[in-house]
């Protein structure tokens, strides 16, 4: 950080030239003379005011106009920074020849993210975890350790499955959940967003069909629509996706691969139950049908009995396993893994190879000696501690606050929820009102790839403080008892999800 | 690291069990009682030796024996570790339906790396920074100062096209090559072979014809493969690939893009003139045919004056330029940058999102720290003093021990020679001589799609010590003159790549 001290700025009280113009002109000429490059970080609004004696109001409006005038660039939540000179070439007169399988994920309805100009908001919607739990510390200090360690290796070429001692890691890791694989069949990817995306280009060719849940993680549907897969969208019920359905369907139609989300599903929170497994399984091997399981969030279990994941009980070897750090420790590190069969691992890591050689080397041995250290487990801990009471705080409110028309899932796990709203209440309607009281969450038909959803939503309950879940509960409830009120259709309940239409 | 202290190993030189194997089995006895689990290190032999006072040798063989025995997995370089239980699951009694897409990419030619079993190999080979010169204590300062200052942010997931600061500080970098564009118009990957991956799959149909230099990249091909692009091989000349056949083949037929190392061409090493990259640009701009520019190396020039890359004499805005902290810095790191007229790059971003979201933000501002400290350019006038030392020695010592048949390349920068050998002498033959005393490169047929290129060799002096330079290149010049010597075409030149026939 520059430092406001080594900048040399004064400002005169008494020119004519206001005091926010004088600092604005001083940074400018430091930029012009080189001693703030592109890049540079701007001193805290706050500290630089208190370091020149000024209102803090005073700097900020220089940096806004810094900002204005495209000479520096806001980062929300990391500062002002100096910006490069914005000389755009000029464009061509050409129509960009876009691959068709980008014009078809392109197609794709694009949801904006839910957002709420409030200053103090209660935000239900990103499914992220709290940075402000992030254990930075002690993440820092493996940094350190392996650099200093294996450094010269780790910033250098690695091999394209991943760090060795890592596969080694998370093998006998699975191995406590009841998975057999060898360490040889685990490839390390960019967290499970770039799992998905190998085992599609791997696996998918244009027009094959793809067996999706539905509701199902809304960034799956254009990743399949650039592979050009057809959709086989299997309704979710309350022990997982709706078996008889794919059966029935599977009677018709080949399906070239079955997507699933069985544990703490994203966005309904539902987990398959063991049975439903075993069955999936079933059909699976019938059919020479593989399943993409994607077991993202099954270590934050905060209530009930751990199941066997499907790859546990897959004597066929047909369960393609994707895992990953992002919800368990830090997205940013972009770190995930999957374990596939033997006979396609090879195939795996050659797609992950021509994508991008490997995972960070660095990164990876810093996330083995944490988990060596304990730590993630630890982690772990005290994330379901803290879910499992932010769990019951939500259902307790909920209960008091929505209207008796409305239902939702309790899942033993994660952070997702899933409400089903009363009929004739739309939960676009519902977020158009809530977002001006400051409270977001997001609506139903961001997981499906059609007009549905708009009778359900997800609440994500990882970033709100649990002292401001029932603040949050009350003030949709109070809009959801309005809502209904004006429809004149009290007393009635949606159709649940085990009595929905199949439709493919 | 687990020390041996702690693991209370005692052996007893009066037992009648051998000691490696009495070490052996009490390291074996601490996994099965869980206080060596999977992934941890055990100690280097040469220290556990020293604190048991028994012979290194001893260590080492109770390791093999663990290794043999699948109990520990040995890593180069980083030792050896406790492995996971291997118990794979039942091989699936069905063909794996790989994509066309795979399958295409499976077709390409696949090449051994050359390797040699010498102790104390020459490596010729690696066209890889050598680690003995990695700045890795300044790298990890900036990483302690990035995490301790924005660590919530950092390791949270963070914007599609990368961290706001450093695409800023790029394109301001940029700037002074006299490439005009906005950070809006970066977006950050991981290395440029995931920024090729997605230009190709942003634009690539199956069908479509890519102008691609010959020889080129070997890892372009199967990528290209995979997008089942036609390939229209350019053959290269000294000034860089061969425009008049281009543009005679564009006559022909369209071609969707062109794919170009202009500076420092790997494998040949041989800059594009300025006429020339006027020329190609011309050609673009009357085809509207993007032009995909691989700066990977430019910086590391050493002699010569710099030319300014195609994107800065890009007036049409045709051309989609790549640039990565491999070659320069750390490959490890897995970061590099497209710069994409403002057409492309919002499709750019979306595919990188479909892909894996963002790359690492704690890498990418780790990086910007370290460029803004000013440690990047020290560390590449370091590395461009040393290569340009290398280079001459490597010239002179060609010149010195190499026939008067065989002819090279004098790049300015980079740390690729190729090397054209006399008629009749194959570099497949040269190499499998050269191997047995541990000097090793890269044969020319790596780098074509055919079977061509068995005339020539790449030599890579990024990982040859200045001393051993000599050594290397007089067992190559000494073998050479004996494998001429039996051809009987003493005298005889190949014909150079100017006069090469062109093919499509």
């Amino acid at each position: 950080m520059v430092q406001s001290d080594d900048l040399g700025i004064s400002l005169e009280r008494s020119a004519p030239v206001p005091l926010y113009l004088q600092l604005r002109n001083q940074i400018a000429q430091l930029v012009a003379a080189g001693r703030l490059p592109a890049g540079s970080r701007l001193p805290a609004s706050r500290d630089l005011a208190t370091q020149l004696g000024v209102n803090r109001a005073t700097v900020s409006s220089a940096y806004d106009q810094l900002v204005a005038e495209g000479m520096a660039r806001s980062h929300v939540g990391q500062g002002t920074f100096i910006a490069g000179r914005p000389e755009p070439a000029p464009p061509a007169d050409m129509t960009w020849p876009f691959s068709r399988a980008m014009e078809a994920a392109g197609r794709q309805p694009r949801h904006a993210t839910p957002r709420t100009e409030h200053p103090d908001p209660i935000d239900f919607a990103s499914l992220v975890p709290d940075e402000e739990l992030f254990p930075i510390e002690p993440f820092r200090d493996v940094l350190n350790e392996v650099l200093n360690r294996e450094g010269k290796q780790l910033l250098q070429y690695g091999p394209v499955a991943g760090y060795g001692p890592l596969r080694d890691y998370i093998a006998s890791r699975l191995a406590e959940h009841g998975v057999r694989t060898s360490p040889d069949d685990v490839q390390i990817v960019n967290g499970s967003q770039q799992g998905l995306d190998l085992v599609f280009r791997t696996l998918v060719d244009p027009g094959d069909r793809v067996a999706v849940e539905s509701p199902t993680y809304s960034v799956v549907l254009p990743v399949l629509a650039q592979y050009q897969a057809q959709l086989l969208h299997v309704p979710m019920t309350d022990h997982g996706m709706d078996l008889r359905a794919l059966e029935v369907a599977l009677t018709r139609q080949p399906v070239k691969l079955v997507y699933s989300m069985p544990t703490f599903h994203n966005p309904t929170g539902i987990t398959m139950d063991l049975e439903s497994r075993k069955k999936l399984l079933q059909l699976a091997a019938k059919h020479r049908m593989p399943v993409i399981e994607d077991d993202f969030d099954s270590e934050l279990r905060f209530a009930g009995q751990e199941l066997p994941p499907l790859k546990a009980l897959d004597e066929m070897g047909l369960v393609i396993y994707l895992g990953t750090f992002s919800k368990g420790l830090f997205p940013g590190l972009r770190l995930g893994w999957i374990v596939a069969p033997h006979a396609v691992v090879e195939t795996l890591s050659r797609t992950k190879m021509f994508s991008d050689y490997h995972s960070s080397p660095l990164l990876q041995a810093a996330v083995l000696e944490f988990c060596l250290r304990g730590h993630y487990q630890e982690h772990i801990r005290r994330l379901t501690k803290i879910y499992r009471r932010k769990s019951r705080r939500l259902v307790e409110t909920m209960t008091r606050y929505f209207p008796d028309e409305a239902s939702w899932t309790e899942p033993d796990g994660g952070y997702a929820y899933w409400i089903t709203l009363p009929e004739g209440v739309s939960s676009q309607a519902l977020l158009s009102e809530s977002a001006g009281s400051g409270v977001v969450f997001t609506p139903g038909n961001h997981f499906f790839s059609g007009d549905e959803g708009d009778g359900s939503f997800r609440i994500s309950i990882s970033r709100v403080p649990l002292d401001r879940i029932e603040e949050g509960v009350q003030c949709l409830g109070e809009i959801l008892q309005r809502l209904l009120a004006a429809t004149g259709l009290r007393g009635r309940r949606r159709p649940s999800a085990r009595e929905a239409v199949f439709h493919i």
